[in-house]
């Protein structure tokens, strides 16, 4: 259908509309046409640079519990269970949401089988950068995920692809990132990308992020990181590592802050490390939804005074829920106006206005995965990731500001139709690529499977019956 | 319409479902079905406690702006400039996003044209609680609002009525709160009352704050007024009447606080004025949203744990944009879970949780518009305010906790149904009693006039073209 599609010369002309083009003269048109000639010109699809496509299934499996219980009890047990399959489905539910909310490209921030987001990815019609959940040690971990060694994880003998079947390579165990990235990188005419993980420091060996760095540069590809999440974090570098502060100032110490690293969250950071993360070209995702939830207010204004490309995410379901950059806007905004309340006293409504949120959630997005060359703006010759909004309906009537509307106002209902490297994937709010509610009853059924096989208890709320 | 609905004797029966009651016991049936014979069997309808109907066609009027321009140059310049007609579609614009938001009952925040909330409510077949915004004295406001005098507010001689016509009536101007309250409380089949309002205390004379208590005591009814929202306000108390702390201080220096106000927003509180609260048995109305953007974090967790009843209000359109007590749900876990931080070093994903939200949206909402006698919880005798939630589409799939998931997942895309009093305001997603689209094209018009008429200019942003 894709192959179908992308080889059809057809012409397409939308006219009569507010076009937002976030080219670098940011210039909107009140009334202007887009002609979109197979996928070669685009206009507004948002980013989403952290999102955990492995744990949709888990949605509401750790809410209101305290991080050890989220991680030891709930999330480390239900990932470590999980099959090819579920990863597949459960990707495939999760961009589900992604197109909904208008997103046309996502960063995956470290899940479980990449073979199998390749597969829903591919069939979605979504442009990705995918990328392996990787640890080679941490205390704590479940049994079939710390005794995988640092070689392993990244494994650089190319050769040995050619010698095994394709049964042992959709056998995730089996396959190191680098065979992840011969395999997948540049498929689905070009919309996936390969990344290398590293799921955060206190999971890593010094080898590892070296290696990781390295290889990184040989492939040509970025690294998708959690960095200074809690400040336990911050502390157990200190102790463990010889950094004065604490993650940032340590990866600065061994050159891992390089320009093709997206750092995640990046909360407990101090000045001279925002320092750090400018000089070196570092891009950050900021979730606002799973900041406030578990982690704490990342310091976005000063990142973003400080030249740091900052884009937003929506990080996974069971540390947000709702898997909306439209929502995650809307928070942006509001969370990093009222954070000035603890540095001036006071909100400052004038903090992250509407047209810097919507820079984070489209042109940052695509410099923060390392495509810009290609998407985030509307220009001659981009690629034609476009979604097509509704504003006349209650959401957002009266329209007296389009650009804050459009940030502030918009709700997932009044996102009609999404185009993805020049084929519609979303139509109508209907979804094209597949069949929504066969997706829903697959994703019931794995999601109460693979809680049983984990062994996951929720407690009963209030007085159930 | 209604009359013919409410007559009728058909008994309707909503069964496989899960039935969240709200009860003293806080039953939660896993298969449960209601039997609704006329009105008088309520399930869950939710209840926002602080909204700006006036507002809504002021969206998108003040986004990014400081909180000088938003009053002086942009809400004053709107409101004053009002007229009922304008009041009417504003106030039916903003019922559709309640109901589409799964809200039956709202305390408006007071606003203009209370006749005008009165035609639009009447016709939405919402429940409400309804308020005039009052001011008798201030700074800085238009020509046509600082005249009023403080008897003109309040108005205790109720014969006068008699002599006036009916187009007398509807000019707002000439209406005391009393007459207000005379000609349309326990209208609507019972489903308007008429409440007394105090905009804020530095628009307030001290005889105007007694004199409305003692009115509000005398008609049985409620109070609502905005307190303690910044900073300022309090600093401005302590300066021009004698008060210690601030508002909350003051007002209970006057026995203002009493069991019958409902206390919006109340962020700047310290832990005396929180106990003077409780004492009182204030309610609080918690605007997550707006807090964020202009005001600071209320102590609501503290507020909690001294017993006061808090609920959730959405304020109006140019504070928050979205009017959705659904997002305010969302909103009111996030900030309160992140607002720890500044309090203990991390967030606590344990604070305020789903359950404690849940409350505040349902029971507490009712006790804090003084109706719990009738709403707010599913009893046998209550009214039937109820809302159907389909959870099976992709905001909420997979449900594993189904009450986090109420609160933490659900979108007004999963809101089927609506039933206030009784009757169904909307059924799959359509609202029964206006046509939605007719309604979009009056407000675009109103809107449009409105704030040509009261010369606002909103900056353009970007590069329009």
């Amino acid at each position: 259908m894709e192959a179908e599609n992308s080889s059809s010369r057809s012409v397409l002309v939308l006219h009569n509309g507010v076009i937002v083009t976030m080219d670098p003269q940011r210039r909107v048109f009140r009334n202007g046409a887009i002609v979109i000639d197979r996928d070669r010109i685009t206009a507004l699809g948002f980013i989403n640079t952290h999102v955990h496509t492995s744990q949709q299934l888990a949605r509401g499996i750790a809410d209101d519990v305290d991080l050890i219980t989220w991680l030891h009890d709930r999330i480390w047990p239900y990932e470590s269970n999980m099959t090819e399959e579920d990863s597949y489905v459960s990707t495939l539910l999760c961009g589900i949401e992604l197109i909904h909310s208008g997103v046309t490209c996502f960063a995956e921030a470290g899940g479980q089988h990449v073979s199998g987001m390749v597969r829903a990815v591919e069939q979605l019609g979504l442009r990705a950068c995918l990328t392996e959940s990787i640890m080679d040690s941490g205390e704590g971990l479940p049994a079939s995920w710390d005794i995988r060694a640092t070689d392993d994880c990244i494994q650089v003998d190319l050769t040995i692809l050619d010698n095994v079947t394709e049964k042992d390579v959709f056998t995730s165990r089996f396959q190191s990132q680098k065979q992840l990235y011969k395999k997948h990188h540049n498929t689905a005419d070009g919309r996936i990308r390969i990344w290398l993980g590293i799921r955060q420091i206190m999971n890593s060996t010094d080898r590892l992020l070296t290696e990781t760095r390295d290889a990184a540069k040989e492939l040509k590809t970025g690294i998708h990181m959690h960095v200074a999440e809690i400040p336990y974090e911050n502390h157990f570098v200190m102790n463990t590592r010889e950094a004065e502060h604490g993650t940032v100032t340590y990866l600065e110490k061994i050159q891992f802050l390089q320009n093709n690293l997206l750092a995640a969250h990046s909360v407990w950071v101090n000045d001279t490390e925002i320092g750090f993360l400018s000089k070196a070209g570092v891009k950050v995702s900021h979730c606002p939804a799973a900041a406030m939830r578990m982690l704490g207010f990342a310091p976005i204004k000063e990142m973003l005074s400080a030249n740091i490309c900052v884009s937003l995410g929506t990080d996974g379901a069971p540390s947000n829920n709702r898997m909306s950059i439209v929502d995650e806007m809307y928070l942006a905004s509001l969370i990093n106006k009222g954070r000035e309340v603890y540095l001036k006293g006071t909100t400052d409504p004038t903090a992250l206005p509407a047209e810097t949120i919507l820079k984070m959630a489209t042109i940052n997005g695509a410099k923060s995965v390392l495509w810009d060359d290609e998407i985030g703006s509307l220009e001659i010759g981009k690629k034609a990731d476009v979604i097509v909004v509704n504003p006349f309906s209650w959401p957002m009537v009266p329209v007296h500001d389009s650009i804050s509307s459009l940030v502030y106002c918009m709700r997932s209902e009044n996102i009609d139709s999404v185009m993805c490297n020049g084929r519609w994937i979303m139509k109508d709010r209907k979804i094209l690529s597949l069949d929504e509610g066969e997706v829903i009853s697959m994703a019931k059924h794995a999601s109460s499977q693979l809680l049983k096989k984990a062994g996951i208890q929720i407690p009963s709320r209030m007085n159930f019956i």
